[in-house]
Parts: C-alpha cells; sequence; structure tokens
C-alpha cells in the first residue's frame, strides 16, 4: 500500500489532495517541524536521499520529487481526467502549467525565500543594506518573472476554470502550493480576480476540504 | 511542423538534442544573446508570455518550459524510450530524475547563481561581506541540497548506466543543461567518477554531437 509522508507546511500536501481528491486507499504519516528550527524533523529527513517534503512509500520503493510522486501515482488511474491524454484539446496547456509550477515558478520563489530570510535575519544595518541590494534583484529578475507568470495565469483563467483546462488536473494540484505561499505574501491582493476565483473554485471542492481536514493546521504553507 | 526557437548557452540545447535523438523533422531558429546584457534578444522574449527559453512554435501553439516542451515532442513518439511506460521497471527512476532535475537541482543552482552575481558584481568592500553573509547560505542550504543530489546520482549511476535507467531516456536529456552548468563550476573535480563516465557517454552519442554541432557554440550552457 501507499504510504504518504506528509510533513506539516510543506509541498507534501499537494500529495494529499491529490489522493483524496482519486479517492485512493492509502496510509497517511504524518510529521511536525522541529519547534525551533522548523525544519523537518530526522526521521523525516532519513526517509529520502534529499531530506525534503514529500516523500511516499510504496513497497520497496521510496519516492520523493511533487511532480515525480504525482505522475507515479496517476500511473496507477489512466483513464484519470488528471492528467489530459496526449493529443487532448488540454494536453499542452495543462502540460506547461504542471512543469511550470516547478519550472518557472517555485525556482523563482525559492530565490525570493532566501533573500527574505537574509533580509530579516541579519542585524541593523546589514539588514537595510541587504535589503537596498536584493531591492535590485527584486526588481531587475525576481518580480518581472513573477509578473509573467501571475499575468499569464489570469489570462489563461479567464478562458477556462482551472489551469488545466476544462478540468481540474494534476497542474492546479501541484500549483497548490506556490499559489497559495504567494497569496500568503500578498501577490494577489491588487487584481488578478480570475485568480481570486481559482482560489474559490480550489477551496469549495471536496477533496480539498478533505485534504485540509486531514492535515489539521491553520493554514497550507510555510510561513516565513 | 514544429520550430524550436534555440537560444545560444541557454536550456534551449535540451530541445536540440532531444530532437536530434527522435531524428524528428523540425526547423531550427537560433538567436544570440545580446553581448553586453547577455540577455535574449527582444524578439526571442517576444515569443512566449515568460520570455525565457526554451520556446516551440507547432501551427497556433507556442509552448514554453523545458520539461513540458519534452512531454509534447514525446507525445508524437508513445513508442520511444526516451519516456519509460507506466508500470516498466526503470518508470519510478526515470519519473524521479526528469523531475528532480528542475523541482530540485535547477532551483537550487538558481539560489547559488543570484548570490554569485552579487557577490561578483558589488563594489568591494560591500562584495566581501557579501561573500561572508552568502557563504552561510551555502553552507546551510545549497551544498546540502546539491551535496545529497550528486551523491544520489553518484548511487544511481553506478548501477545503471544513465539516469533514467538502462536506457537514455528524457531524465538524462533534460539534465543535460544543469549538469554541464555544474561541470562548468568544478562540481565533480573531486571524485564523482560514475557521473564522469555518463559525461562520457553522452558526449559520445551520435544525437548528442548532431545538437553540438548544429548549436556550434564552445560550450553548452551559460556561464556567469
Amino acid at each position: 500500500m501507499l504510504t504518504l509522508h506528509h510533513l506539516e507546511y510543506s509541498q507534501s500536501f499537494r500529495i494529499l489532495w491529490l489522493l483524496e481528491e482519486l479517492g485512493a486507499y492509502y496510509q497517511l504519516k504524518s510529521y511536525r517541524r522541529d519547534p525551533e528550527s522548523n525544519l523537518a524533523p530526522d526521521d523525516y529527513k532519513a526517509l529520502s536521499p534529499l531530506g525534503t517534503a514529500p516523500v511516499v512509500t510504496d513497497g520497496d520503493l521510496v519516492l520523493a520529487e511533487s511532480n515525480a510522486i504525482i505522475d507515479y501515482i496517476l500511473d496507477a488511474y489512466p483513464d484519470s481526467a488528471l492528467r489530459p491524454a496526449p493529443g487532448s484539446v488540454d494536453r499542452a496547456r495543462h502540460l506547461f502549467w504542471f512543469h511550470a509550477a516547478q519550472g518557472s515558478l517555485m525556482s523563482t520563489q525559492m530565490v525570493s525565500m532566501v533573500l527574505t530570510l537574509l533580509e530579516t535575519r541579519t542585524p541593523w544595518p546589514i539588514s537595510a543594506l541587504l535589503k537596498a541590494i536584493f531591492g535590485q534583484v527584486r526588481k531587475l529578475f525576481v518580480n518581472p518573472r513573477l509578473d509573467a507568470l501571475f499575468g499569464q495565469m489570469e489570462k489563461d483563467l479567464a478562458e477556462k476554470p482551472f489551469f488545466g483546462g476544462d478540468n481540474l488536473t494534476a497542474a492546479d494540484i501541484t500549483l497548490v502550493y506556490p499559489m497559495f505561499a504567494a497569496r500568503d505574501k500578498g501577490a494577489f491582493e491588487l487584481g488578478y480576480p480570475n485568480i481570486g476565483r481559482w482560489f474559490d473554485r480550489v477551496e469549495s471542492m471536496e477533496s480539498f476540504r478533505a485534504a485540509r481536514a486531514k492535515d489539521d493546521r491553520e493554514r497550507i504553507t510555510f510561513r516565513f
């Protein structure tokens, strides 16, 4: 049986939602972050070579990396609309957002997170200097990339209700982490009504509510 | 007909190699970086909403994001060993490395690149201060992640010749960019013999040589 090793406030929420959406039979093992360091506990880090969430185990198989796990799980559901079939009308759009979540969005957010942690965890006046220098990185690199992505999202979600097209797909499921993280940082407060409606749509889904209930945390993403 | 818009020293080399490996019928349009700013030229940036390489066009479709393009192209080759079928012995291993290339490896490299650019492009003594502060980020975050990834690569490549298992797969093809970038930075100079043999294996492949010939550059990756 598949076991999801779920770390609170982490990307493993995606897999929890996926399994609930599929109505899969699975075992859930939940782990808490260290209250001081906010890191995954040692027994979580020991599960996989990267020590990152999510991890699933299935017999002898130990698999890390969100999108690899999503593809692996969906292999058992070949007719699922969560992965539009090759040649179908929503295929390219689904592929773009499924891969852009990790390739473009989360990588940019990771740069932004490192800059923010450096700005906030160094003493004054170094923090002020870093803020000034990093402001340029945000202006020239981070913000244009995020603006381009959010702009394209807003446009695509004007045409069809989900990132993957007419139906919920694995693109929406993998985007749930970076999108909730972005909303938590206020990214969509100025405009983006179609993105706002996507959040409403997601938050009203039964499988999403079931995942939130099993997660049992006041928010989905890690706050820094 | 599919057109690959290939930007020199960019991730679009992956798609060039993929198309050569498939023996695909395609049109190649090559673009040079601005010699001063090193950025993509305006006509390249105008192709896709993100303005990043790679981009392919196919009739009305404009598709960005390396792994989305790879999956889209492989849809036309359903029997290709480049994407091990669901349930096959190498499937999980292929999925892990195909997705880890973007999810874990390139995102960490992007953080490292931003830190390096900041260290080298600020005047002294700020550059010295940044180097000291960023040294901690490298020690606590960047290097452990890269070490874990390269360690797992070395282990997996001891068992089977390619990242995807017994045969070349899209995992090797998408890893070509971050792996050549890492080698260019000296990441494998101390040890990693199995990774070294993977480079030899790749560099002796006919499709790889054909892609290098069409790329016609002294190296594959962007140097910063």
